[in-house]
Formats: structure tokens, C-alpha cells, sequence
């Protein structure tokens, strides 16, 4: 008897790696969408799950984006029991328009439809098929932002009881494993949808890899680990710093030169706290944001305050730094 | 009368910048190949030091790797005199062969070139035309090797006597500085050979600007701004961190425990740090080396020595983590 297809026999491992921190007896599901990536880790949870001596299912999300949508996210529930995953459920979710634009807006919907199923079932774990391609494509679309380190680090293999089992696998797996399984994924019109940045940037990541080199991708995603590990060491001492950092003498905000003398890569993150202190919109703060609220400290000509997102003035003022409402008349 | 050309200005006060802290009737020169950027540079530069009481020169470096190379170095020491440079000097590079790569042998004999023309002059600066489209080609090379925030952090502003005051200017207000100036720059004929990786870090970046924005170059570099800053800070605390880990107890090598409780983006640093002290040229110690190294304290199985470059072992011994010379027999 020859052993599984190589390519089932990765999905398979990088799935069991997960497990073993879960009890037994727990239920951990997939997150399945009907595409390539979600349907080979379905058939790798159907296998690994009861070998683990835990339960797999699965969460179908219907994003009702369009008109088959219903049919695709059933067909998937049908496979998915089929592989042997139980419970299986669709669930729909509404998607709202917060301007964020149409992809992160069906991520944020998509994240809270999951979460709220996996209370429901009880499961330890969310299970997501994103690849080592998808994080490329992350890293690609946070360069075009040009925002740092938080914004090339990709995404975690684990944060909470989401988990990325795939994230280290090329797409080319995923691929093997369902043509292994005589499975069928959905192909997802959006793929070929160039209005979306997710899809040019996978058309980019094609032709880097042509130029550059067949391993781009997977560089791309090295960096994303490393950045990572980088960007939580110095948010975490910047959050140090922020608690050490002493008010100005006898008036409100804090002291001018105290934030002065911090590191610019501590600096830069401590604005961000102090930004989103006073209730700044974090993921609005940008980076030339960050550079016009350090030049009140690094080239400083009288300036008048500055706005920051959220409705937030930013002020340099006789040795403090001072965060406040803009007047609603001002705004 | 109107002023300048934009460009032109643009370019005298990226100069003018950097003369600030130079002592008047210093001389500071330009390094010149003949092309586009670098006789931007020289025409900036002449228009600015004698504006800033001092004088500016020009040394063109003839890396003698193609049959015209000695008179293009010549027709661009012959610009630099119309311009006003002076003192203008062609010194010739002999370029070895090391096996680092056709490019980069060039550019460690044309440095070396640059800074004893400089010392033989007494030049208090040497200015490089590097653009920032030169600074975003140089981030996507990084990328491709995947080594972290110090291999995206792209060149320095200033480091030692050289500067780039260009380095934040788009490559096309060069060529608007030729233009207005009517210097018909050297079209260096590597820059058409895609068997050099730099060229086709160019085609890229023409293609990711199309794809994903046209602003994607200037956020490359402004993200390895912000990734230098990173790698600039988490150097400096490895390196004090390397200084307070002890050695272990009653034995040679460091403290295992002492290393294995370093935050990891601390930790995959003084590994570095490390291997360098023992003696391994710390270009050649990659990633891939660091996350085997490290796999010693977080999934040890009693592996063997690792070799690290420069004919290093690294053993975990007892409590203890050792770097010692590959017996040569061993090799």
C-alpha cells in the first residue's frame, strides 16, 4: 500500500500540528468557502479530527455578495459531509457598506458570522485556509501602503482560536490536495475581478516570481514572520514606554521632552497609543499622520495644532504635547 | 524673471540640505558615472557650494568592464568642468571577482575608489545620486531574499562622509534636471541587460506601479525608512543584550537559558551578533541559519553541531550554547 498523495500528506500534517494543544473531545471546524483552499482543509480536518479524538466541522459562510451564492455555499455543506465534517452549517451574513471597501467589509462580516458560530457550537477552533500565496499578497498590499513593519507582517498563524494551519503551504497544495480528493472547489468570479487589490495582487506576486525568482512568494512570506516578531517586540516596548511616560509639569498632556527622547522606532508607536488614547481610529492613524505629530517635536516652527483622525487636535504647547476634541464649530 | 525649472530646484535644495552642516571652504564632491542621476547631481551641486562657501568636485570612477567605459568617464569629467566642478578626477576601479556577484564586486571597488579619491582630496562629503526609485528597486531585492527588516531598510541617507540628497526624489526629476540643463546623460547599456538582478527590479517596480498604484515606489521607500529605524533600534538592544548575557556556569559558551529568554526578535539578532564574534562573515549567516540555530533552544532533540559560514560549529552542550572552529578535517 503506498501512503497519501504528498501534497494530501502535508495539508494533513500542517492540520494534525494544530490539534495537539486542543483536548480531546473538542470540536474544532473549518472555515469553508467552497474555494480550493478551505476545501482541502475541509477533507484535512474530516481526516485528522477523529484521529485526534476530536470533532470536525464546518462553517459555510454565505456572503449573499451574489446570485449563486446560496447554491455555492450549499453544494460546499453537501461536500463537507460528504468528508465526513459534522456539524456542518451555512450561516448568511449581512455585509454593510462602512467605506472601508467591499473586501474588508466582507472580511470584518465574514470574522463575526465565524466567531459567533464557533460560541454557538462550542468549537476550540476556527480552522482558515489561507496559503502562503495569500500572505504574500497581504505583505504586497501593506508595501503599497508603505506603513511599517505592522503593516508587512501578514497574517498570524494564530490569533485567538483563529488559526492558519496552511499559511507555511504554497496554493499549489491546496490545489493537489482536491484534485487528490476528486473534489471540485468553487472558483470564485471575483479571482478575475481586477477591481479588487486582493486579485491584482496576485496577478503581481505571478509576475514577480517570473522576474525575481520562483521563491518570491515564499521570501515574501519569511519577511512577514520576521517583520512580525519585530513589530510585536516594539509595540510591546512602546506600550512600556507610553506607561512610563510622565505628564508635563503642572498642566495637562505629556511631557514634551520625555517623548522626545524616546528611539524614533519607539516613538513613532507611542504617538500611535497616544493618537488612539484619545480616541483615534487606529487603522485611520497613518504613517504620514505619525511624521507631521513627530515634527512638532523633530523640526518644530510654531505650528499650529494638528487633526488628527477621529476628530482629534494635536497641539505642541510650553513643554506638553496635548491631545483634545476639535471644537465641533472648527470641524 | 521666473525661477528654475521644479525640478532643478528640487534638486538644489535636496543638495542644499546637505551642505548645512559642512564647515564653509570644505570641499565636497560628487561621485560620477555619466548618468542620469549622478549629473543631476554634479549640475546641483556645482550651482550650490559656491552658494555655501564651498567648493564642489567630482570624482568619476571608470570601472573599466566595458569597452567605452574610459571615454565615457572622460566626456562626463569634461560636463562636470563646464559645470564649474573642480577638482574633476576619472580614477579607474580594478573589479575583482569574489563570487558576491558582478554587481556587487563593482560597487565594493567603486566605494573604495570614491572614499581614497575622497581621503587624497580632504573632501568632508561624498554625494551619491541614488533616487528613490534606486531606494524602492533596492527594497524589492530585499523582499526577495526574505531576511528581514535590516535586508528591506534599503541604503541610509547619510552613512560615514557619503550621502544621498537625492534619495528621496523621483528618478524622473533627474531626467528633468538633464533636460533643463541640456546634459545628455550616458545611457549605460547594463541598464537594458535583465541578467542583472537590479535591471529587473526595475521592470518590476514599472509593472507594480502600474498594477498597484503609482505611488507603490515612493511607499517601498518610505517603508524601508521605517523598517531602518526598526533595525536600527532592535540592533542597538541586541547588542546590549549580547553584552549582559552571561556566560554559563562552570563552562565555556553563553548562558542557554539567558538566550533562550530573549524576546525572539532580540534573539535572532545576537544570534547573529554570535556567529559574527566567533567569526563567520555575517552577510553569508541567512535567515534560514538563524532558524537553525535557534531550533537548538526551542525544539531541541539532541541534534548535532550545526556549521554556520566561515567553517563555525554551534553546539548546545549542557546548559550551555558553544560556537567553536569546524576542526579542518572535519570540513
Amino acid at each position: 500500500m503506498t501512503g497519501p498523495d504528498p501534497a494530501v500528506a502535508a495539508a494533513r500534517l500542517a492540520v494534525r500540528e494544530h490539534l495537539k494543544d486542543v483536548p480531546e473531545g473538542s470540536l474544532v471546524v473549518a472555515a469553508v468557502s467552497g474555494g480550493t483552499d478551505s476545501m482541502a482543509l475541509a477533507a484535512a480536518l474530516a481526516f485528522e479530527a477523529p484521529r485526534a479524538g476530536m470533532r470536525g466541522g464546518a462553517v459555510i459562510v454565505d456572503h449573499q455578495l451574489q446570485d449563486e451564492s446560496s447554491t455555492v455555499a450549499h453544494r460546499a455543506a453537501a461536500t463537507c459531509r460528504q468528508l465526513g465534517l459534522s456539524p456542518v452549517e451555512v450561516d448568511t451574513a449581512d455585509v454593510p457598506t462602512t467605506g472601508a471597501g467591499p473586501e474588508a467589509d466582507a472580511r470584518t462580516a465574514r470574522y463575526a458570522v465565524l466567531d459567533a458560530a464557533a460560541t454557538r457550537l462550542g468549537a476550540a477552533l476556527i480552522l482558515v485556509g489561507h496559503t502562503r500565496d495569500d500572505q504574500a499578497e497581504q505583505v504586497l498590499l501593506g508595501l503599497a501602503r508603505g506603513s511599517g513593519a505592522r503593516s508587512l507582517s501578514g497574517m498570524p498563524v494564530r490569533r485567538g482560536r483563529v488559526v492558519r494551519p496552511f499559511l507555511a503551504l504554497p496554493r499549489a497544495t491546496t490545489r493537489a490536495v482536491c484534485a487528490a480528493h476528486g473534489i471540485e472547489p468553487w472558483d470564485d468570479p471575483h479571482n478575475g475581478d481586477e477591481s479588487f487589490r486582493r486579485v491584482r495582487a496576485r496577478k503581481v506576486l505571478e509576475i514577480l516570481e517570473a522576474e525575481l525568482g520562483p521563491g518570491f512568494g515564499a521570501a515574501l512570506a519569511r519577511s512577514a514572520d520576521l517583520l512580525r516578531e519585530d513589530a510585536d517586540h516594539l509595540e510591546e516596548l512602546a506600550r512600556r514606554a507610553r506607561a512610563e511616560l510622565p505628564n508635563a509639569p503642572g498642566q495637562p498632556g505629556v511631557d514634551l521632552d520625555a517623548l522626545a527622547a524616546l528611539p524614533r522606532a519607539i516613538r513613532t508607536r507611542v504617538w500611535r497609543i497616544l493618537a488612539s488614547e484619545a480616541g483615534a481610529p487606529i487603522a485611520d492613524v497613518s504613517a504620514a499622520h505619525v511624521e507631521s505629530l513627530d515634527a512638532l517635536l523633530t523640526s518644530w516652527h510654531g505650528q499650529g495644532p494638528l487633526h488628527v483622525p477621529g476628530g482629534i487636535a494635536v497641539a505642541r504647547d510650553d513643554g506638553a504635547i496635548r491631545f483634545s476634541p476639535i471644537a465641533v464649530a472648527d470641524r
